[in-house]
């Protein structure tokens, strides 16, 4: 298999290939094998030349992405902007010539925001800008006005838990790494609970600010006493952090309407470019269609959706039938819930053995750079030939580990799976914030994402043998 | 006097000064005059070398500018958040030990923001941050809601006049620099109300944002129609552009309470370190304390006030006393009038021909390169002469022409004047933002605008001779 795909791309073809396309150098570390086997699939080059040329040739993906954000707004679960979305999606895929589009019934929490405010009313009166954190519970009719304890750490607060009695806890955390630092947006609630207080507050979880709220996930603890859980901006977390450090007395209102209603039907959007060959073997690719309630949800995820949907497109466009089916998934609920992935695992559990590869696009659709896999090592060393292909456009690099949410339902029952990885410099600047719009991305980049997954799509989809578990 | 001043720093002493204090390499250019004079006041280089490494020492005038900030909020003219700043001031600038310390009173405009708020109606409901534009009217009680034509300049809306009828007019104008872009800000309402427009919005003054209005002063053309005036985001204007591009009918509402109070009793603040031979020849340095009613004003321009301050407080420090007065004047209402500026030409026009210089900080305290300087040739010479002793810092630079908003109307009156230059790459970012809060600014940074502003304002105030005009 490997041996095969060596020879699949000949040396010199490849280099004249990425000096024409783009004019910069050749693709290093292709190794040729020489033993003269006939390559079994000598067209890949052409044809990806042919996708990348195709994926670079206009901005049509990123107009379609500003087409739909524009059009729907930022599609939250549970909302008619995101099924007017997803309607306008199935149509379009429909009218692009893709087969058995449908959308998959899923089920999916509906958190509702409601009005919501915050202000400091001392040591002067300031409105906070806030986000109420997703899943947080009310706060009573009337609202919260307490006295802030400002705590650095949850070893902090711990330390402390003798003042916190009665008091709003604001976790003033400085960005380090996401994972490090959401734990106080997902763990924060509970934890100020504990201590006695009567709400929770996080410094927003980004390296950035420009007055910039960010909202996300949170979950209480079990028998703890459920708080209203929110984030204020970095400017005003440090600024309160000052404040505390001055020995002054801080007090602050809380309002939340925030609370959950019944689940509501929301759909996976799935539609194919069945397989020539077996089209029972399916290559997924595709990202999360929900986001957030607030930006446009441009970049987390509406162009991870639009990239996959485009470079199956592209694959229709030119003329392209792989042997195996690639289908694109637009999964639901990604933000709240993860039910679309979910439900993907259950609704498509018969076929499970036959998904070849799942591949998802929820880093924002910036400079790629290559894939995340998750696989066996020979299907490493097979995903790192065909990236090979990519390293005219810079996304040749193969990382041991990668996923995606999405996928990671199925990811565990065996599927391998990747995901696209990009620049992510300022991934969260942006990230659940209302500054998630459509210029801070570019269309050379998104259409760069294309390419990527188109090429690396297509030829597993294609490649005459399975890609190995 | 050109001569004196090249002797006063022997050029081996400056090299030694700028290795020992910052490591780095020695002074470029300074000329050395081998004439043989005595050099007049060879006292200046310690006395420089002191003043920087006292002004590099902590972060007195970061934590000052902090708790300014963080204490009183932004300090909108006609507010109290302003006034409690200024007594604040008055009774610190005591404490340190300044002379003739007092406020100098003021009749200021009061212009009220009021509840405001914007909201796209169709083709789907978001509210639009933004910022009423500061001199503008309020809408009817009701609000406005119309149908938004989007242009991207007065020329367009000429042309496309006839279309503006009952409209809200949005100038989608991307930023090139502020004297372009600020046009629209400034005289967009008028041109909107020729054109039979019901409102007027443009796109946030600024070259990033993360959907962050930007408020600033607007004006009316007499004769014409008075319609509510205001700043939505980049992003959302851009949206709006290309949802006009496709064709797509858009709605916005508009509410807005904003009105001009009576004129209330404001105060510039003035205090001094007075010359021991000279003090009635004056060396006057400063910022505005007045903000808009946003952020914390913290880089506009209280950074400009506390280093202004904290310059003259390290003489005091360190036991300087020039010849001449150096006066620290922190102007009122700059932001939306300017009455601070005239006020204090017209208290002190008795005392302008002996003003010597005037120097502002009012582009923000980030890393300083030098000064823009307004004044003779002949002044200018011996300015760059003494700007030689910032080399070491790398605020060394003299640019011809340069000044400040609240000097600019003593320079008119024939006061050479000076505005602090700064390393300006995100001014426009955070530009009457509610972004402009201290962590955009740097303690070192900020330090290194009090080393210069001091040098410069105590060789001034010191040498020999007067500053020729």
């Amino acid at each position: 298999m490997v041996k095969c795909l060596y020879n699949v791309i000949p040396k010199l073809t490849v280099v004249l290939f990425a000096i024409s396309l783009l004019g910069c150098v050749a693709s290093p570390g292709l190794r040729l094998d020489d033993s003269g086997e006939t390559p079994v699939s000598s067209v890949y080059q052409a044809t990806v030349a042919q996708l990348i040329s195709a994926a670079l040739a206009d901005s049509f993906a990123y107009n379609r992405l500003a087409e739909l954000t524009d059009s729907f707004g930022p599609r939250f679960s549970g909302t008619k902007n995101l099924e007017d979305a997803i309607d306008w999606i199935l149509e379009e895929m429909k009218q692009d010539g893709f087969e058995n589009v449908r959308g998959e019934e899923v089920m999916i929490p509906r958190w509702v925001r409601g009005n919501e405010w915050a202000r400091l009313e001392s040591p002067w009166k300031k409105d906070l800008a806030m986000l109420g954190l997703g899943g947080s519970v009310a706060t009573p009719a009337e609202g919260i006005t307490a006295e802030v304890l400002v705590v650095g750490s949850f070893e902090e607060l711990k330390k402390r838990a003798d003042e916190a009695e009665g008091k709003i806890v604001l976790f003033n955390v400085p960005f380090t790494n996401y994972g490090e630092t959401v734990r106080y947006r997902y763990a924060g609630a509970s934890a100020a609970a504990k201590a006695g207080a009567v709400a929770s507050l996080i410094r927003s979880v980004g390296p950035f600010s420009m007055n910039t709220p960010h909202t996300g996930g949170m979950g209480y603890e079990e028998d703890i006493p459920k708080i209203p859980h929110a984030a204020i901006t970095m400017e005003d977390a440090m600024m309160l952090g000052r404040m505390a450090e001055r020995g002054e007395r801080i007090v602050a209102s809380l309002y939340m309407e925030a609370h959950f209603e019944d689940d509501v039907s929301s759909r996976n959007v799935v539609a194919e470019l069945v397989g020539r060959e077996n089209p029972e073997e399916i290559v997924v690719l595709g990202g999360h269609i929900d986001s957030w309630d607030v930006g446009q949800g441009a970049m987390d995820d509406g162009g991870g959706c639009v990239a996959a949907w485009q470079a199956v497109k592209l694959m229709q466009d030119i003329g392209l039938r792989p042997r195996r089916t690639v289908r694109v998934v637009l999964w639901t609920n990604e933000e709240n819930g993860l039910r679309g992935g979910n439900g993907y695992r259950d609704a498509h559990r018969e076929e499970l053995d036959n998904h070849i590869l799942a591949m998802e696009s929820d880093a924002g659709v910036f400079k790629p750079e290559g894939f995340g896999f998750s696989g066996s090592p020979e299907a490493l060393s097979i995903i790192r030939e065909i990236a090979q292909l990519l390293q005219p456009i810079g996304a040749g690099e193969i990382k041991e580990k990668g996923g995606g949410a999405d996928i990671g339902p199925i990811m565990k029952e065996g599927v391998p799976g990747m995901g696209l990885n990009v620049d992510g410099s300022n991934y969260f600047w942006y990230h659940h914030t209302n500054a998630d719009t459509m210029d801070k991305l570019d269309p050379h980049e998104m259409n760069l994402c294309v390419a990527a997954m188109a090429v690396m799509a297509y030829v597993v989809a294609d490649m005459p043998e399975r890609l190995p578990r």
